[in-house]
């Protein structure tokens, strides 16, 4: 059977774009942090949607699962393939065209497989701004970003992926075109499949295409570090700025003194803006459409109330683009600097945003007395309440070691989530590596519904199986 | 079976809280607009969501619809029974509890039942604003307002209810309650249940609560009226002011010159901010974080710009709130000048905001082959590409007699809001009223997901039965 399936899938891609020779497939097989390698029988590469449809009928027809890959940077084992090797992946990103631009209607038609930095670029050269922005946009594919409804850093003005989309073109799990490609700010004619199909990780179906909002280009962006005494003052400053900028403010990120103490160390050439160690940091961010003097004056007058009503220690304001991405900097180099460091138990977590603070002491405090003296790395997009509450070991163990309590550390910090009303995924989504996680602390009467709409759009549960369920 | 389930019902709710005398239903079963009256077994008023679960757990058991009833105010005939008689009618209006307002989150935990002009109140009260804001306000409750994602004259800078809305709590079809009250900013763990809930028009379970964001209430605001040549200018006008404003611009309402004469005609008490008669009007709204100087400035600049590009032929500026309050009244008295000017054929209709000008020539072009005469009443949110493009009879017609004609004058709108890639609803849903039209156009595909969904989330088909499918 295999082998009649794999004919009929080089007649619809054309035998250059069915890869089954191991060497060639390797790539597709393992996940970005390089924690998991699958097996599938073949890589197939479609060039466009009717080839995409063509190929889940094929697969339909012979039982055969379909792993939908972008550009493989997910982070929970949501886009490679299990072990069995019963399944093929579907690669999207030779389906990588822009379909239109249309700047009266703020909206880009894009390919699943279009790389996120390209789309970017593409809305920019229209004098537009496309907002979706996360460390792996070089890489990654809008197909990815909406399969796991990515968040990133301007998510406080902008939304979350799902906020940025208007329409999908999906082909479903039967093999069909669903072309919901609407450019439309209101429709209210039916059931919500786009969002269905938004964060569903490729289990319901494959999404081949999108309406993207776009929004006109700031005229000038300002970036600021400020430094506080604690979460509870990070929260009070980013009350006082959205009160005083609206949705001027377009950034706002929490970085603890560890955070950076790590990124002073692996990265001694990146700028130090305080001549002392303060306990917090936030990384601010005001974009305005009307000038750079609107965004300093608003800035300026708004981190001095803040000064002067103690709520901020200190801050420093970027005199220059060159000094904004220097403070940028510092805070994209976290990753980089815990990677360098060793490996640490990662968490992608959300709170309410009041929750914070408390969460952060409880947290802090369950592990210390489960496990004296780790170190958490504690940093994230505040404005959003999404943590990277990150584990560290402590100074005396090694980092490979302290691994082997990742389930027990996982258990604390997701127990507390749970305490707080939060979320065990804020932006990585479930794929395969949150799934006995999500088993764990989802209700019955939600997974259920969720099985239930699983049966109903995917009944022979080819789409990307053992991802989410 | 029906006075068991009566019985059962009235040990649920209390007796009290079962009504069956004819006269106390009957304004239960009457649209809004009174254009439909339907029958029902009962109509029951539960206190809380406990008793929601246990009568959709009763319905279920016996077989018995039941009807969801906010404020119904809908205008497609969603939330009344259909004339069967089979149905119960269950009114959320005593789940009417505002359960917490968290400021530093930026949510607030309403019940289904809250009027939304209440939660606009208890938001500014607390220093916020819920930005939801729609003609029914005084009455439509929340629940209502989620299960049909009603728009409004906000949706420009805030979005549909759909992205004011954070949680969910939810008595599914099968009388179980899904805890979704979560208040993140950033989730993505499984399928996206909150968004099916909202816009199902209570076909697939009860809301009886939810998670609201909230804004801060801005400094300031400001509004304009403008007076363009065209609908291609008002388009040029949103640009400019989108470009130069950004998120302060949070209202662009488009009226043409026939609107404002109805309402001149019929409320002559009303302002009159021109001397003469323009072709169109665009009524524009400014909300600053910062000051009303701030808004001035902004807007005063942008209005010069567009005036010097020959983009508006002429601006006023509301100099006060009560200005301001009279320039909104004109837009707000075209659905009343309407009403008293007879029944005409109404749309609710959206369109790529790019498409609107080319749509509107052409739908008056073929109105006027079809119905000589014909008077397009044009007016809309054009900032969110939400018309309502209702049609008034020739001057020598009566308008009763011209209603005669609504199928075939739906059939010409509708076709040409297709053929420019439009929804044939854009904020007011389907209910029973748009269910024919819904079925004629959505693609087979989308009708196919959507009934598979009905199917798996209620397989009896107890919840709004003839709603949408």
């Amino acid at each position: 059977m295999a082998d009649a399936l794999l004919e009929t899938l080089r007649a619809i891609v054309g035998p250059a774009h069915v890869l089954v020779d191991e060497g060639e497939i390797a790539p597709f097989l393992t996940d970005w942090r390089g924690r998991f390698t699958g097996r599938a029988r073949a890589v197939l590469l479609p060039l466009d949607t009717a080839q995409v449809a063509a190929i889940v009928a094929a697969c339909l027809d012979a039982h055969v699962p379909i792993v939908p890959q972008g550009g493989r940077t997910g982070l929970v084992l949501g886009s490679v393939p299990d072990a069995s090797g019963n399944a093929i992946v579907l690669s999207l990103r030779r389906l990588n065209r822009i379909r239109a631009i249309d700047v009266a209607n703020r909206t880009m038609t894009v390919e699943a497989g279009c790389i996120l930095a390209a789309i970017q670029a593409a809305a920019a050269q229209a004098g537009m701004l496309f907002p979706l922005s996360l460390a792996a946009e070089g890489s990654c594919t809008i197909g990815g970003n909406l399969s796991t409804n990515a968040g990133g850093t301007a998510v406080l003005r902008y939304g979350n992926t799902r906020e940025l989309c208007l329409g999908l073109e999906v082909v479903t799990a039967q093999g069909q075109v669903w072309d919901g490609l609407r450019g439309l700010r209101k429709d209210n004619t039916g059931y919500a499949l786009r969002e269905l199909f938004i964060g569903a990780e490729g289990t319901l179906g494959v999404i081949t295409a999108a309406v993207l909002k776009l929004y006109p280009a700031p005229q000038a962006a300002l970036t600021a570090l400020v430094a506080l005494e604690s979460p509870r003052h990070a929260l009070a400053l980013l009350g006082l700025l959205q009160a005083r900028c609206g949705a001027t403010l377009t950034g706002f990120e929490l970085m603890s003194a560890f955070c950076l103490q790590l990124v002073a160390h692996h990265f001694p050439d990146l700028p130090r803006p305080f001549s002392r160690t303060h306990p917090h940091y936030a990384l601010v961010e005001l974009s305005s459409n009307e000038s750079s003097q609107h965004a300093q004056g608003l800035l300026e007058t708004a981190l001095g109330a803040a000064l002067e009503d103690g709520v901020a220690l200190d801050a420093v304001v970027a005199a220059s683009v060159q000094q904004a991405l220097g403070l940028w900097r510092l805070r994209e180099h976290i990753p980089l600097a815990q990677a360098a460091a060793g490996k640490n138990i990662k968490h992608d977590i959300s709170l309410p945003v009041s929750r914070i603070p408390d969460f952060i002491l409880h947290a802090d405090a369950a592990l210390q007395a489960a496990f004296p003296g780790c170190q958490p790395v504690t940093f994230g997009h505040l404005g959003d309440g999404n943590l990277h509450y990150n584990i560290a070991p402590p100074v005396d163990v090694g980092h490979e070691a302290f691994l082997a309590n990742q389930a027990a550390i996982n258990r604390i910090v997701h127990d507390a989530v749970t305490l707080f009303g939060g979320s065990i995924s804020a932006e990585h989504g479930i794929g395969a590596l949150k799934r006995d996680e999500l088993a764990h602390y989802k209700s019955p009467v939600e997974l259920d519904m969720m099985r239930a709409i699983k049966a109903a759009l995917d009944p022979l549960g080819i789409m990307n199986p053992g991802k989410i369920l």
